[in-house]
């Protein structure tokens, strides 16, 4: 071993020794040259798991599903170049849906930048806003200063990555040639899980939670709405919160609250296109956690009620109010805050209002399945009200953007099932999806992935990782050919040129690429046949996709008529509770 | 037509139009909502060709190879969100390799930035320092102040793309809901042709001139080195300066001077491998033109002989001097300082240097020659041999990166087919190499892509744009099933972790991804067959995908054999010489 080899693998090693010893467990790496010595170095390490990805943005996405569904940091690793800008889709979303993403990019050193050397491109900062911290390193040394230094930076980028708010941190390292680590002997010391890092949490005093529970137990007409949330005794402490307080929980699909109890609320989607509704729903109170919800008659409700007192909790000190609503701002972890609260409103013995909610929410069940009874086509809202009563207990689903969350929104029920959901919610994009839920298949089975076609056909790459690592994912692809979400909108009236900026059929058969994968493949004909296909999917080993043809058309006027009869049911009950 | 719809409708159709005024005839589509009115008023614009490609990554390489195959400003159109993200990589490759592109993002307005709204995320400098120019849009107005910035904005950006440096521009437009501008009356004015840009170019006074021409007329051991370029007449202006100096021209595959004259040396690669050559062949002069050549060997030519008077001339003022070689730089347009200079240098009447050159570049080829007519079987090198006397005239071949690029270098010779040759080599990315060959087979035909399996597979979601467009494109696919670059560096002499690492096999059978873009696909089994599917490629219309399966290990050897050949014959011509 000479001296370069000597500091180069002393000095990564202590720096992967840092990620150890703060938690990291998950690396993906994409192939590359100059990242060689930390490649051969993470997957030489005994106590780690590497998966290799080939495409960058695919592996930067399967990094952010391991991230999510692990809750722990995952490390990506990249050489330089455009590999690196690849991750970008990848570290956006892992920043706005605050999933802790740690990015190491591999560099040419200081001399062979900004000069026309092959694959240098300017990675300082490279992720601009979207990182919680960027670091670069100093080149390799292994005076012991400098090996506490390397240790520190990937203890401190963990530690950036997790709080105060989870996200995605980057650090970049120069490394000269030879790029050879020395592994042997084990480069790595025993020492490994001496530090530890101990995060706070955002607390009030008794003072102030008491103020608060004076006033909340003021209001008659109050709504909690959770948005997507993913603390597992969150749903618990907010449920007796609610009961205390006789609020309905309005539950977003994502916010894990769609438990089979009363103060839950799962249609409002539906129930708030209504008008009436609108109009004589009127809260006195709102009280909201979590990211914004899916729902746009949600969101026009809560705006209809814009003056009213309106609390937003955020146990990391986030700013998520999009429609400028919040009268208070409350920065406290929001089990913690739900937990306590409970301790000090006072009991509301008053059900009236709850009840009111309850009725108009059971007769939107009872609608939609009248409306669903009739539908039978192949259409994309049954497909989703078929699904959820067959999949097995404690399955997660995975939710693709644009429709499919939408479709889940509606169609997916309180329940006991301990059915998780999950999906890329920070900035909503079709990318990635694949490859996000194929990363969250490793820690959570049995998962099924529900995504439209062209979500499905953006992440195609991602199915690579299902091959080479063996993983098992259903994929329940609804293909409508095209961009469904836009008939829903108003581009939709204006017939001019609609098809081929929006509509954008591929004409794709997907069952190529699911070959191609060596996944198994079914396309559905009927709701008998979807049964059967849903029902071997529990028991499947492997990628498994079923495809369901839909028409954009008929889901359009399916949705509508479904609607327009929840609307009807709804308004015959008020107008007889008026009389 | 309401207010909102007025002024939205102008201020975006005077941007369009002042784009239309300074050049801009493509523009690539990414579907999405927020950006409907500029999407819609593109398509409307009866002089716009539009493309739509759903993935992002690709639609921003796509519109690359369109840039850089009309050697016009593109511009690329996306909604708000990741989508924005996934254009990165081809905004990187822009960057680095002077093409212009322009994009424009639509965004949300102010007031839901940075406030959990969805599909919003920071695009303000979102490429960073990856571009020329970011420009943040004004809210639509249509007071005539407004309707005149919008133009000039749009004139400015695409003035930005062009000069100083060619690159990639960043505009960002907030827009608020409702979102569809009118198309009737149509909303394009008659006076769209009434701006122009007069680009300026580099240029040196006489006296400079003949300064540096006194200089290099002292010199006896010149040598001409141009790396990529591509300026119409810089080939025979370089031409003319070498004959007059008698000096050899090292010419890059990707320096479009691989032309059937005497001057041009383009076997270096393989000279520069054997040691006598090194030491014997020493220059006292060179002179570069053109970003760095892809040869290794030449590069550590170049750093042997540290400290002779190196020349870098670059028309637009770069800095393309990674060994830091240089001794002077000269700002000066290629094209016009050849054409000039050669007035100015003296006539070198000695040909011994040049002749030496000729003599060893001639036998490397023998040395070739001889070595390929033994290799039966399939393998890499002797696919670019025999590829390339096979070609239609007047082909353009587009180069993937990693081993391809290099095989060309060995083998593409000079020739007088008027073969252009293109690659994406400002970064060297193996990612969105289908799609900027397919932009650019909009404009050259016939066209040949030249890949690996690895960056294939990495940008196989190009490959739509094949089938929605129609477009005509041969894919010599040459599938090792991994990353074959990897065997020729120092990391597969330590075996351990290296297939997985590096070789990262697969195990994927492309007819599957061919089949589903309805492309025609041949997996050739031996030479005979490769002939066969060249000839008939030359006629076949859409696209056409011919897979040779080669095998890493015995690549390496061949190719080893092949330089010791060369190596071999040179050395006991030098002894003779010698003698």
């Amino acid at each position: 071993m000479n001296l370069h080899q000597q500091a180069l693998t002393e000095y990564l090693a202590a720096f992967i020794t840092g990620l150890f010893q703060t938690g990291v467990r998950d690396v993906v790496i994409s192939p590359g040259s100059r990242s060689t010595p930390l490649a051969l170095l993470m997957v030489e390490h005994q106590e780690i798991n590497t998966y290799i990805d080939i495409d960058e943005r695919s592996a930067g996405f399967f990094a952010l599903g391991l991230a999510k569904a692990s809750k722990s940091p995952v490390v990506l690793l990249c050489t330089s170049g455009t590999a690196a800008a690849n991750y970008f889709p990848a570290v956006v979303e892992a920043n706005l849906s605050r999933v802790p993403l740690l990015v190491l990019t591999a560099d040419r050193p200081h001399e062979l930048r900004d000069v026309g050397a092959p694959q240098a491109i300017n990675q300082l900062h490279l992720y601009g806003h979207h990182v919680k911290w960027f670091a670069e390193m100093a080149l390799p040394e292994n005076s012991a200063e400098q090996i506490t230094y390397s240790k520190m930076v990937a203890r401190r980028a963990v530690k950036e990555c997790k709080s105060p708010v989870p996200g995605p941190v980057h650090v970049n390292f120069p490394l000269r040639e030879p790029l050879l680590p020395a592994l042997e002997p084990y480069p790595f010391s025993e020492e490994q899980a001496d530090y530890e890092i101990i995060a706070g949490e955002l607390a009030l005093p008794q003072a102030a939670l008491e103020r608060i529970a004076r006033e909340i137990s003021q209001y008659q007409k109050g709504l909690i709405i959770c948005g997507p949330m993913d603390q597992p005794s969150f749903s618990n402490a907010a449920i007796r919160l609610a009961e205390k307080l006789a609020f309905p929980i309005l539950a977003d699909p994502l916010s894990q609250l769609r438990l089979d109890n009363s103060v839950i609320i799962d249609s409002y989607d539906a129930i708030l296109k209504t008008d009436r509704v609108l109009a004589e729903f009127q809260p006195d109170f709102i009280l909201r956690f979590g990211a914004m919800p899916v729902s746009k008659p949600l969101s026009l409700f809560m705006k209809k009620y814009r003056g009213i007192p309106h609390f937003i909790v955020d146990g990391q000190a986030g700013w998520r109010d999009p429609y400028h609503l919040g009268t208070k701002v409350i920065q406290m972890d929001e089990t913690a805050f739900c937990q306590q609260l409970t301790n000090y409103v006072k009991k509301n013995e008053n059900n009236e209002w709850l009840s009111q909610w309850q009725q108009v929410d059971q007769l939107a069940k009872t609608a939609i399945k009248a409306h669903m009874s009739q539908e039978q086509e192949l259409e994309e809202g049954k497909v989703f009200y078929e699904l959820f009563p067959r999949l097995p207990k404690d399955s997660t689903i995975f939710v693709g953007n644009s429709m499919p969350i939408r479709d889940v929104d509606t169609f997916f029920h309180k329940n006991n099932q301990g059915i998780t959901v999950m999906a890329n919610r920070g900035a909503n994009g079709i990318d990635g999806v694949v490859s996000t839920a194929l990363g969250a298949s490793v820690y959570q089975q049995p998962l099924f992935l529900l995504i439209g076609d062209l979500s499905f056909f953006h992440d195609m790459n991602g199915l690579l990782a299902a091959k080479l690592y063996e993983l098992n994912m259903t994929i329940i692809l609804v293909n409508n050919d095209g961009g469904g979400i836009f008939s829903y909108l108003p581009q939709a009236e204006s017939k001019q040129h609609f098809e081929v900026l929006f509509g954008t059929p591929t004409g794709l058969d997907f069952q190529h690429a699911v070959e191609m994968y060596h996944g198994q493949y079914e396309k559905v004909t009927d709701w008998e046949h979807f049964s059967k296909a849903i029902k071997s999917a529990a028991s499947y080993k492997g990628l498994n996709v079923i495809e369901i043809p839909t028409d954009r058309a008929k889901n359009l006027t399916s949705h509508r008529k479904m609607w327009e009869q929840v609307s009807r049911e709804i308004t015959t009950y008020l107008q007889g509770v008026e009389k």
